[in-house]
């Protein structure tokens, strides 16, 4: 499998990272604008490689280098800033570098499957899908899995069971209104009813980014490992279940707008969308979130429509 | 990790081969009467262990070389035979066999995790706890987790998603009156409700085991695949949730018999007990299971009793 | 990857386990004649792969369902008997065998590779070689790999390193004559000087066979674990080296019979043979076997060709 | 097993990256000057760890948080520079920190082993043993293990074969005068014999890391995968062989300073040296590496042993 990773900033560095020691890759083309830093990235990395049982092979090369490519990482965005109050900041600066790379990216790799990873990813992920002409399973975005490895991590801690049997998704909004949906979760075929005690530990989830964020100027581990989630269950075409950002066709009345759902992921993408029930609040903070992402996509459509 | 396998018939000579396979022991001591077979097949291990990057010990050995376990796996039984119209028609000889090495095996590993595999598991796990003394957190069987696997087998097939994605448990007896708990079960998020098409397939997964077992006479990599899940979680303290049996402690108003629910589990064995909303007809299904085991100890039990 | 498995007994059994416990298929046909047993065994594996993050998918078939195989591995033998002297014994039985059913398989499946597992190996390589008229990098068996795996696993206790670090290939025939090339073995960069405490460690590693045979009447471990490393070379294009049966050219004065060097195992089969330096001692067994493979051949041949 | 990661910069950041995703230890922690960056690291590679099978618990401390490791992984460094002509210009600064932490350490984890991964490693190596009163098989520096890594690559390239099984190993001085031992190298049984080619390429893969340093600043994927292996060989008692920085005793007239040697690690740490052959010009160059090391030890030990 050959896999294009699309700039080499904290996240691409620690995905490519990743790649290589989980052997997620047969090729994998590291694409930066500073290429003698993708080069020497791209030897260090078959340095480790060489290290592993499995081998990936890692060069660094331009656009065109991607032709063929079975799965696109898009990882590239404008320098963040630490002053930039949330993830809609960087949206006007990443998204004009999408508009120039994505048809290109396109037609290099007409039958890859595209992984948005970049920031505002709901936003990123709506745009790659109308620049690429992809079908939409095609196209999605890492999303709430991220958030959703997140809760299950504080809940697995708070009762003492292995996260992958937490079974909690949080869906919507890759932001402040992104949904954790208890309403239909359950712990080893026990509900989990919605509580206080619980939604605390959803917000702490929440927040634990921008913490980071706040400290460090990025966050890279947790998205790097979402990342591999998703390139795994491509990769093995093992049909994992995964809430990515994807565009909503008719979701208790949402349409047209990318946010997450519980999605199949296999060797064509997108196999299968999941459609958990919710209750009147979790709705109202889906609608919420479904709105703010639309509103960012006006706002920002404009100039990408001209310009393309 | 010091691993005790009793018995090495079909069963006990499949999970000895996985154990090595999967590098889930230290040291794998087999114990069986035949000790010259347990030695030669202990060399031909040795010899497919050395093609490992992990590397497990093999040696046989009598009740005790077994000392200083961490896990006894309990896989001894009297020969069984395809007339046998059910599991139960065996438990008189395994019974018998059990009586007399559980005690010596407990007393040479008085720390050590039971897991019995040997069938009518519920009640040879129930017979176990008694003989052994051991506290019920660390004497289990392997019970309805074999079933649940089978069930999500089907039910992944069906539905194209991984089957660690299949959140539905069967859980009570193994045998007959396990219930498949789909009024608690989901996909991805989505409940899944009770329909016919579901309660086929639970059928179906039901009787698979019969279907093998009148052919080949016997099954073993099922069983053996269930074993290494809970050994898996014992070894790495993974804490995750599979259904066992274990000494119920009144849930649905059953108490004090063996059957299975989803349990979480670690390096000490049963970690907590999950307890599944159950719908009506299910309730009544798993009525009738504990009823059925609790007959059969009390019609093996004063034998028992009055041997030890 | 398509397998195809050739033979359920007791070394189809164990290789059929082990592929599904290592996920080294994505789909596996068992081949036997006996299909009622074939699909029961299927079903249990199947029980198994449910259980696994991978997941093979495992079906019972006849020679058709093999179509388009990537790899066949040949495990068909006739019923052996303990009153055998050795592996040649088996070898008019298993042979008559291969000689309908070669070239059916190769028909259906024109661009597998063609892993011989049954014994006697060298023989049953070379006339796979013959019957199938495929290249001879596509036609190989198993060979001293399991010897070397035997010996590397006795210096490995020896001297308390790594089996994978003690590089001793066992070469030659796989029986009696088979080499233990000390003069070119080295531990972690240091030379092993061929020595008697060397001998006898190769002689044990030689007899151990024997000695399970003579008590199980069968080995099947690690032989199944020699077959499941050359698969997992082939499937993930690994380019291990082992040493594996097969048609020699040219090595000390040896040509067009079948015996084992070691050998580069990727996607393609053999992609390339290694020649060790041999010793006067090491030639003379090498040569030894050469001969014994090379009457046995003789003998067999004139009814093979007859009926072929 | 409770691992310690002294020193979260670019090479501390991708070891501690690396222990996450291979799941190398039951409890990490990340000891830092800098407290909140080090606690922001923790939770997101926390967030990563939710994602895997295995789980790290990853947390951020001080000196004493280390109390009870059994691993010290020593990365800590003072800030290099792109003008720094080679490693040893970095001595000083690391070498005054050196002094100051390794004795807190060896009082807190008075039965760890400690990997020494910071540059020059075969002097820091050398101060780590004096300062921790260790035995010495308890005290070694990654070296030459990533040089063999790079020279493996390449070898393995050229050859298209696995990595592990092209066996030459790169010992002396991690710095301009290693040694690509080729007298005693092998590739699948096959002597290697020195050649202008083979030196090329050893000259090549000596000269890698400069490149990337050249561009990068630093390097540390590859590093880190060093790092992990002896890790992994130490937490699985695999007793890999591994070229390790190690006092030395008498080799080729060479003792007491520190150079690589192919080891045996495990649990204890060194369980076993070896000892390869080198021929004359092999011999020449260790002498010289360890000139160089035995040099600047005079120039920096008596600022150390009188400030200790």
């Amino acid at each position: 499998m050959k896999v294009s990773l699309i700039g080499l900033g904290k996240v691409g560095s620690a995905v490519a990272h990743a790649i290589v020691l989980k052997g997620l890759a047969d090729e994998l083309v590291l694409v930066s604008r500073r290429t003698e830093m993708a080069r020497s990235e791209a030897d260090d990395l078959n340095h480790a490689a060489g290290l592993e049982e499995h081998s990936v092979e890692v060069r660094a090369g331009g656009d065109v280098d991607t032709a063929g490519s079975d799965v696109i990482l898009y990882c590239d965005a404008a320098q963040s800033k630490t002053s930039d109050v949330d993830r809609y900041c960087a949206a006007r600066g990443n998204l004009e570098r999408l508009r120039e790379r994505i048809p290109i990216l396109a037609a290099a790799s007409p039958q890859a499957i595209c992984v948005m990873v970049t920031n505002p990813v709901d936003v990123m992920t709506w745009f790659a899908l109308q620049l690429s002409g992809f079908p939409q399973e095609r196209v999605f975005g890492v999303g709430t899995l991220l958030d959703t490895a997140r809760l299950r991590r504080l809940l697995s801690e708070r009762w003492s069971v292995h996260a992958s049997d937490v079974r909690a998704y949080v869906i919507g909004e890759h932001g402040e209104d992104q949904v954790a949906s208890f309403s239909s979760a359950s712990l080893g075929g026990e509900a989990m009813k919605p509580s206080d005690d619980l939604a605390s530990l959803a917000r702490q989830a929440a927040e634990s980014a921008g913490k980071i964020y706040r400290t460090r100027g990025f966050t890279n581990y947790g998205i790097a490992g979402a990342t591999m989630m998703i390139l795994e269950s491509i990769r093995n075409n093992r049909r994992r279940t995964a809430p990515v950002s994807m565009r909503i066709n008719n979701y208790h009345g949402v349409s047209d707008v990318c946010l997450s759902l519980p999605a199949v992921i296999g060797r064509r993408g997108i196999e299968r969308v999941l459609r958990p029930e919710l209750n009147e609040a979790e709705q109202a903070t889906f609608h919420r979130g479904a709105q703010r992402i639309r509103d960012v996509i006006q706002t920002l459509a404009p100039s990408l429509v001209a310009a393309s």
